[in-house]
């Protein structure tokens, strides 16, 4: 599909059809979140692909899927044919730093007045998003405060840390989250030319 | 172009020609930035397109850029026709997230166990990276860790921080980052089914 409507469809869907995904689709949907950059190719990035039905249901009670279906939404979390897990490790970041090219004029580790950790599975979320849209699929996600126990459920090692889930699978009508009823913010005051308020 | 190219094709580039962007087309990629989604529709992310070339020339010399070309590297960073300066406000999404619709149980704002923020300009850097590759062009990246003073030379209000500068413009031949020599991690090292490890 072609870049710009790829971007311009983009949204977060959060409901799908009873139907698998194909998985050499599901793969360049996960694969794209690991062409995201990384800080000095630090390559923080990892990802779960969940499929297993039970897994699945797993990540759903962990996300209190029932209180949320009583409110009115639908069952997305647990039928989404898929979940692909971001994590990054943040450890990584400082291995990579610590090396002699990336040292300071002190010969120390930088201070990260940014996290580019973050940053970068930012980046890989992004790809994966799109992505699913260019497979003709759609993507949801959910964020790891909202979800208890995804560690364990997934046995991820200490070093990384999971930013959340995008739930991914063929579109179904869902529930417009009631977010998008604070409107977009206008233009002129997010795009700045030459300095901040012009 | 095709989506699947573009995401191929993107790699950091630091070296570009003499040549204006095109303003659509520099408009286009940078609107792309708020095409990424935030946590609760935060909005939080903001941008400013510099193309004046004394400001560019400020952001090259506050960046140390005489230092980097006397290692052997191109000028980039004055030489790059365009910078976009992705900014983020934390304080956005503790404004959305002390909403009503987004207290929890106990009516607090949510503990924030990842700073979605700096997830969600990091979403908006790689709609950018893509966007100009779609466009014909190449970007860059250079971290605010390594550009003193950049918040005074673009005015940029206490509420947001910028996380660094994407370079924009035709594509001319650069040095190789030594980063790549690293060489990318094997893909079952990060690339994860059903559970970590398998």
């Amino acid at each position: 599909m072609d870049f710009a409507e790829v971007l311009a469809r983009r949204r977060m869907v959060r409901n799908y059809r009873d139907e698998p995904v194909d998985p050499a689709a599901l793969t360049r949907v996960a694969e794209a979140a690991l062409r995201a950059p990384s800080a000095g190719f630090s390559q923080g990035q990892a990802v779960i692909v969940v499929t297993d039905a039970e897994i699945r249901a797993q990540i759903a009670a962990a996300a209190d899927e029932d209180e949320y279906v009583a409110r009115g939404f639908d069952p997305w979390i647990s039928r989404a044919p898929a979940h692909i897990v971001l994590c990054v490790s943040e450890e990584a970041y400082h291995r990579r730093y610590r090396m002699p090219d990336k040292l300071d004029a002190e010969g120390k580790e930088i201070d990260w007045p940014i996290p580019y950790w973050w940053v970068d599975i930012g980046a890989s979320l992004m790809a994966v998003l799109l992505a699913a849209v260019n497979e003709g699929l759609a993507a949801g996600f959910l964020g790891t405060h909202a979800i208890s126990d995804l560690r364990s459920i997934l046995q991820i090692p200490s070093e990384y840390t999971p930013i959340g889930i995008v739930t991914v699978g063929h579109p179904a009508p869902d529930r417009r989250s009631s977010s998008l009823d604070l409107g977009r913010k206008p233009l002129e005051s997010v795009l700045h030319w030459q300095r901040w308020g012009s």
